[in-house]
């Protein structure tokens, strides 16, 4: 889900490198720029070159425009898609509810409410945010309840878009209005992770 | 929860009245202030007595500063709590899910998201905010749950605060990255209500 091109491994294409650098630098200059009080209005092509230290052409190269770039710049914020190890659905779904917890508890990603807060005004950014960076996480939750449901180990008529948007939701909601650390923030992420899971796998009535 | 003074029924006071209208004023220019693309930055003192039409003494008699305005007019944004009958753990769950749904779906309540991204620059605003508006909320649900164990409707190990974090996060995820409307939005948001709660409680495993 990053942005960043693969740094080229055949050394007949030196400009690859210093590319890539540039690349990571436009990206971390947009996120700079989103995180600032006036979010997606603070971010032209003008103030991330600027910012990354590039000129305009060098972004213009890459990126058509700054609802594509903002929409890389978020995507690259995420943690990487985790690999699944398929041996049940409780595993799974502890793990992907570690990473989207990830995701969402690092300060810096605290700039993703920025450019949320715009999406009224900026349609082609708040499309291309679900299509790229939101459905692409939410199918991964799917397929795995979906095999759940055909292995048996999850209810036969589950209703799969409402347990994807709760254990999207639960995972997600600590970030947003953030409470002062606790005093062992990995514990208290991994408790939350996994009593979300029982809870949704078991339910909370008697 | 409502920032609004009640209107004195005493005909004694005859500047009531235009001091209610004032405050309404007052907090709906913030709101607005607030749903443009520079979020708190764009509130002062002064924008919001221009745009409300009135005196800036009229705004810091009630505000001492843009703190405490931005906090009062977040709170004017929620719903009032609703009602509980008290019957049933699931009819009181799902009448706070209806509400916290409500409260997020409604397009104008999206300028919250500008106020979340600039949290970390305003730490009194977080906290006031969560003190004020996400607390007072988060311990009605706290109570119904509560009740439920007592009751014997709910696990007597229930983690609470997983549980109330579960369905204000699943009903609160929906507004965050709006998808297009479905046809019928009155239906699709009773029957997520009705989902979330139905999963919390049963859980979704065979």
């Amino acid at each position: 889900m990053t942005a960043t091109p693969q740094t080229s491994p055949v050394p007949a294409r030196p400009g690859r490198p210093r590319s890539a650098r540039a690349d990571k630098a436009i990206l971390e200059a947009t996120l700079d720029l989103l995180a600032e009080e006036a979010g997606v209005a603070g971010v032209s092509m003008e103030a991330v070159a600027a910012r990354a230290g590039v000129g305009k052409t060098t972004v213009y190269r890459r990126w058509p425009n700054k609802e594509r770039l903002i929409v890389d710049a978020l995507a690259a914020l995420k943690h990487p898609l985790p690999e699944l190890a398929g041996r049940s659905v409780r595993e799974d779904l502890l793990t992907l509810a570690r990473s989207i917890g990830a995701d969402h508890t690092d300060r810096r990603s605290r700039c993703v409410w920025n450019v949320l807060g715009g999406f009224d005004r900026h349609p082609e950014l708040l499309a291309r945010y679900r299509q790229e960076v939101i459905e692409p996480r939410r199918e991964v939750v799917r397929g795995v309840l979906r095999r759940g449901v055909a292995t048996g180990e999850l209810r036969p008529d589950l209703d799969i878009e409402v347990a994807v948007t709760m254990l999207v939701g639960a995972m997600t909601l600590q970030g947003r209005v953030p409470a002062p650390p606790p005093a062992d923030p990995a514990g208290a992420a991994e408790r939350l992770a996994e009593g979300v899971v029982d809870a949704l796998l078991r339910g909370i009535a008697a």
